[in-house]
């Protein structure tokens, strides 16, 4: 397809796909003579991915490279590839190590991971942003004098655990390696927002059945 | 208590406490005499809830005044009440109602809430800003070309409503009717980010059992 139907099909305006062209987002073309380029459905795909994680994700150009580096990295396992977007998406801030607060997280989160036998997430605790998010939160808890019991936030983990199953049963049902990576680096993106949506939702819905709307 | 032993119990400086005091905030202590106020753990509990909203949930002073200003009106029903720290949380942008797309995903969010049968979330659509939060999140992955069936939703919307009953089951656990709502108001700040910790480092285990780390 030449670049006007890319955007049509795309709903992405040409000025813009020239944008990312240019800023190497997006592959070039087969160029047909010296004005004229053609696209095919690789680039539709790529470019639905850089305008999820600018437009939705809001990452910025660069970020975006360097995630679109990763995916297409042959040299990297799945797990890695598919974990390039959740790795560069904004993170919470450094966990302060000298706060006794984050020092007793580390503790918890750690019996935690050992609770529910997530033997693979022990193994990036000192890499992950997603275990120092976990971190953070917990230290937050604990710091407002928030006393709920290890059990809770158990059971809390197990359903973000069957969320995760359905994110990666989903991505495998996508044929091609270059397909699925894309897909878990969109739903990374994409997923979270849905997700709160969904769990506000259902406390409105809980609270109503449970107390009525007065 | 003294104001000193108000700070050291809660962690919060006595110079901020005053700032909290001043904005209205915080209730005023029993005044002893003209330099001395007597402060309860009713205090210490109100300090614990600003401080969550301001520091954690990132609302502004003017904000919490709002919410706090529901949490004590008493003619409000429990569900509302509640429901007045989630409903001040900051929101995506509103839905663009000339959009195909947003027209879309309101079909779809209806549908969904049919058949989960959220009659109660379904009576609240032209107020929510969970359910409007809904409509960006499926419009997004529809405007992407992101074609995931309708059941997935489903999946992840009953793991949220799962969710939600943990969070309420918690908040019934405090004695009081002021506890329960603050406890509700605290969650609605603190659980998201824990959620969402979670929920990455759950799709980093699963990744990595599914496909190795290389």
């Amino acid at each position: 397809m030449r670049l006007a139907e890319l955007s049509r099909r795309s709903g992405v305006s040409t000025a813009t796909i020239k944008y990312y062209l240019r800023e190497g987002l997006l592959p070039p073309g087969r160029q047909l003579n010296t004005t004229t380029a053609e696209y095919d459905a690789e680039h539709l795909r790529r470019l639905q991915l850089v305008r999820a994680m600018i437009q939705v994700g809001g990452l910025p150009v660069a970020t975006v490279r360097e995630v679109l580096g990763h995916v297409d990295d042959d040299s990297l396992g799945r797990t890695l590839r598919m974990g390039a977007a959740l790795w560069a998406l904004p993170q919470v801030p450094e966990p302060d190590e000298d706060d006794a607060f984050v020092r007793a997280a580390h503790q918890e989160a750690g019996a935690l991971l050992e609770t529910l036998g997530w033997s693979n997430a022990k193994l990036l605790t000192t890499v992950s942003p997603a275990y120092r998010s976990l971190v953070v939160a917990v230290a937050a808890f604990r710091r407002l004098g928030y006393d709920w019991d290890a059990e809770l936030l158990v059971s809390y983990a197990k359903l973000m655990h069957e969320a995760a199953r359905l994110d990666l049963d989903n991505v495998e049902t996508y044929p091609s390696e270059a397909e699925k990576v894309e897909t878990a680096v969109l739903s990374a993106v994409l997923v979270e927002p849905m997700l709160q949506a969904l769990h506000r939702l259902a406390q409105e819905e809980e609270s109503a059945r449970r107390y009525g709307f007065e």
